[in-house]
């Protein structure tokens, strides 16, 4: 076990989770079921999709002993029917892990499938954009939201606070100001990069000026976005513009020819679950 | 400190909550707010709801250090524009407790709102009838989601494998049928419940003869459910009915007359948060 | 590793214990017995017993990197100079699993012998009574314990206080009788059981008449369960009748007819270890 | 907190012990006994012991938020029917404290009670010899067995692998003799002691001879025992003599006029739990 | 207690590190020191240095429970003799935290003095130059070394892999070359800095054409160093130029008029500490 | 995995220090390097010495899946420009490990080589003269340094405060004296040697005279050290002499006719580390 891999961190995440089901034992199955009775069973998709989390659930198959294999990749589209995994062991086993494996693949599927529809409606317009997703995510779960998030082509942004500077209007208001605001982040390691949200055109120029790298447009209309936009990237070429806050599937396209990334939260704070089922056989 | 308490047991979840989110450290705050800037801040409803999560928000602010006042107890009815929190401490504590407990109040209060909704729709029918949850939760974040539930009126169900015993149809096929099963869980202590999923009117029979406590229709329709629960009771006074599967929102009163539990898994698998925000000023 | 499974739960118990044995080091190996020295042993029972603990033997040496071979199974009647477990692997291994091994099966095999004892002597008079285990058990080591009374034959009962609702005569005070503590028990998930402890007869009529599941009655003389127990039948079909206090190895089988369920304390507060030895040679 | 105090080491294994029986949470106090409602309670003697594990008990009641006040400090002499603890709090933690408490003081008192017994008997032989506990300890309840021999007035002797090297029969055989071991134990650091156990007058002598600070007599009849310590005493002034191996209640003080440090495993591998009870009142 | 603070994260690593010190318990004090014996103590510098890991030292004693006065701020130049902290609580308290505190201080002075050194000498000929570590810290206990380095005026870099891009020798060897590796940095988060090692002044062009936004010249000379500084400026305003790869204490003056920041291993993994002590006086 | 090996408590800990260096991922070889590229290198001794450290760099490799050829053991003299370890795996992990495991070689190579300078430099003048490391070291690295100087030829001394009875000054002053102390030390298990400091010879004699095991020579000149030594063997044969305080590489020796044990903090709080570096080619 090597727990610093990537893999292996998640292997902890997949023994909580199990953990959580399961907590001091499956009375149903250690009464129900032969300890050593072999089983198979497949996961069935049963609405088109974005599919992921599929390697997550083999995860916590395997995390439980039982012999995997995957039908499909994770961020491909998958129709209504189709197999996306197969797994084989102990039955108890497969019943252990049955709704933990059901649980991620529905949700992150989910988020998958709604990130994908936007990245593809945005970059139609402007095939730089990137669709961005924001902290406002399940608690615990951060992780697997913004992997999905990115099986779906979307950027992730921050996962902690420890990943960027990014100076909001709580922050600005405390500092007393942008531009005192970017004085005092620019002291910080010459590491990291420095974002700012404003809240009209003034502010953005302000934050340009002052060395912000990236200027968050916050609640800007797709007009006001747009010529803002323009002026930032005359004055100081290279600067990134984000623009957050009202942004919805249904407008988000309207920003894509202004903006370098279009950030939303209900990518992971509203997603609906896409179904998925597991059917079991004795082996 | 005493994490036995149910209270304790949840500040270490806070706390890991409060990990996922800021990591190895705030950078922003670290070199924008000063380390002893003082400030107040209020968590406003957006929108009208059942409120659930303000109890957990007021526990992530004091485990970092802010003095929290409560305007709303969890399971209220709140208004559009009302403050629920007011927190004062460290700037900088406000700030890094800011996203989570947004997070907390938005998915829980949607739970809360949608459960309370069933809930009030079913009971207008059947005054004794329960709204159940399934174990189709957030992996890691299911007693906040049960928790939910019960603030909006309904059962929590199983919160793991451990609670009772539940055959499913997997175990049923697994062990060979309906009675079997159910010998075997006889079996186990006697200081647990047994509950059986049943696909028809003659499986019902069978588990109701054989034992089984409560029954699980699943995927019935409302009239079977309604002449399958008359003719149990008949021959098992005191037996639970529970109906499950392809129940929403919008059928889910078509049950209430026949059913003792309606469970649902969209209670917790595609809910759409409610929207609240945090609003903070220098003290 | 996939410590969800029951044995991996237990594979972290056992390191627990190595630790607490072994510590920072087991400083007289490191010193006397060549790192890679070869080693056999054999762990012999020496007294007659139902023997308990070998597989839990075997695992702390599997832990430790020996191969392990049983010649008894947990449960069965054992008799002195039996060789119950065999292993090899570097000498310092098996020195440093030796004295966890014998503390494990000496105690497990102790309670597991005075509980097969009592369930023959009860099970002769009634052969569907139950002899059940208390929650007076060491603790940190309750389910070795509760496992050695399984192992034996008895019912292991509450493993924790969340696995059935127990309302005992402490929680009968507070709540103001028992008509009223048990009214408040059913507003509780549909999914546990509700048991209540008595101190007589009327009491016990009162509790089968609101709801009680299993019916306790502490410290009744065998008359006075028996004619109880008789009445609750009668009046409830099918509800469970427990005595416990005051039962010990002696008077236990004067209840046997009476009873569904005979619980004692003394199976895990006062049990006296079974002896055996370890015999270590160079391999 | 602090964790390094030992003091708070045991809140951590308070910790541990609560929360295996209290689990996820004691849902019958949860549902019976109203959130707020205060108790008193006080856990009284059975009979006559010397008591140990109040001030553990005390702790325990503390961790759940509870006040206590001790009326025996443990090591005392204590009658039946005596007060040793009285607390007050919610009613939900004192009824959740109160299995382990209890499970706490009747073991370590029925340890506590054995041991002093025997140091009585054995000092009134030879005032200096000392009662020593050894390793065949409950798995992960060491300390507080190791603890109830102290308040009992006998030496803890090894609390693990660590605390001296004790080379034993087994690592004689494999090392190739009692010299060999002796000189590869003599490399270790300065800081340990140097102890071997020793099956006859000869082995006695030999270990002596080769720097053995401490000589475990293993089996020795109370002459071998005698004779083969003067002996050893001679030949090194200022080494010492244990004795060990079939000792118990009943022939230890013929060893005690020979011996510096009696050691027997019965304290702590078959002891009989001194009764004790908690009475509880609404406040 | 809120683990998630600075603070608090912090305590978690002060409590690992006494319980190195301390392990099973301090057993001297236990035997030498009455258990409620007061004592006051003060640490006295022995020479002139930036002192460092004095808010440190103050925590460990609070963390053992006992009463800290600091007479000097971290950073700030101390001279010989000066008095840094004073404690006062349980004797035994004190002791068990002596040796933390002075370890803790003697380093992070070793660092902090070091490291201002060499700020104030680059600094007088380049007033912008930054002085930084690297990631050759002592396993376990970086972020004290950065932090050492930060109280001396340094800038700590990377304090993980997570923290920046930064493209070294290796990568650049395994990828095919500067441009294909930055290509492919540039699909990562917009969120992230991307810096480049180059070994010679064509490397260093490549690089900063392609879109590096930092690069670093791996063991240029003074001159070459200054001749490529300049030219990438002209090439890309607003680029970063570090120094790093065989810089000493030495000769680290004469890259500060070309660099941004030049950066040194020695500060981290060869410093000297400085000489600190404790006495201690009863209450 | 069996933690409870010592090689596993340090996997335990190769963890941790990965965990500390990679944090939440190695985002610049996540985007640079293909998931699935081999690699191999090899890691070069720079500067001759006494290697330690290579097992460990060698387990960090294998933590991350890598597989490792080591060319020379720990504790050989080692050549400039000798390779000391080979790895192959895949690309990710070996650069993954590459920092972790030069920190280890770096540190643990300066302290080894520095203590068998020492250790040469003593034993020309007494055969028997052990050199000792003290508890002045890196806070979470000890057992790592405390290693080296094993390595190097050294004797560890006391890992921590439970390995050992040394009462050192600060003891003295607050039990009243130096017999006072000694008395209640000799109260402890009878397991533990009895260690104690003093300043000058008529304290030695004292301490010797009541029952000290080891006297510690605190500060003593050469010339004191060899009268005070010889005194006090005359008084007490087989008492053992240790000198500390003042000493240095340079001074060491004239210590070594006196003493059995010569201590000096310097071997682990202010070496210089060895340098190595780490090549890497594509597989």
């Amino acid at each position: 076990m090597h727990a610093v891999h990537p893999a292996d961190a998640m292997r902890t995440r997949y023994q909580e989770f199990l953990k959580e089901d399961i907590r001091s034992g499956d009375i149903t199955s250690e009464l129900v079921i032969p300890e050593d009775e072999k089983a198979r069973a497949k996961i069935v998709c049963k609405e088109r999709c974005v599919v992921a989390g599929v390697s997550d659930a083999a995860e916590v198959f395997k995390e439980l002993g039982a012999k995997v294999t995957s039908h499909v990749k994770d961020g491909k589209h998958t129709e209504r029917g189709e197999t996306v995994l197969e797994v084989e062991g102990r039955a108890r086993d497969l019943l252990a892990g049955e709704r933990l494996a059901l649980n991620l693949i529905m949700r992150m599927s989910g988020i998958a499938t709604q990130t994908d529809l936007l990245v593809h409606k945005c970059q139609r317009v402007n095939p730089k954009v990137r669709i961005a997703a924001t902290r406002k995510t399940t608690p615990g779960f951060r992780e697997f939201e913004k992997r999905a998030v990115k099986l779906g082509g979307g950027d992730p942004h921050r996962y902690a606070l420890d990943d960027a500077i990014l100076i909001k209007d709580n922050h600005i208001k405390i500092a007393g100001g942008i531009k005192e605001a970017l004085e005092r982040a620019k002291r910080g390691s010459f590491t990291k990069k420095i974002e700012i949200e404003v809240q009209n055109r003034s502010e953005a120029k302000l934050a340009a000026e002052n060395g912000a790298e990236i200027v968050m447009l916050d609640n800007f209309s797709p007009e006001a976005a747009k010529s803002t936009a323009s002026e930032l990237r005359k004055l100081k070429p290279g600067i990134l513009i984000e623009v957050s806050g009202g942004i919805t599937q249904d407008n988000a396209e309207e920003y894509a020819a202004a903006a370098d990334i279009i950030s939303l939260g209900a990518l992971t704070h509203s997603y609906r679950s896409i179904d998925f089922s597991m059917d079991i056989l004795k082996a």
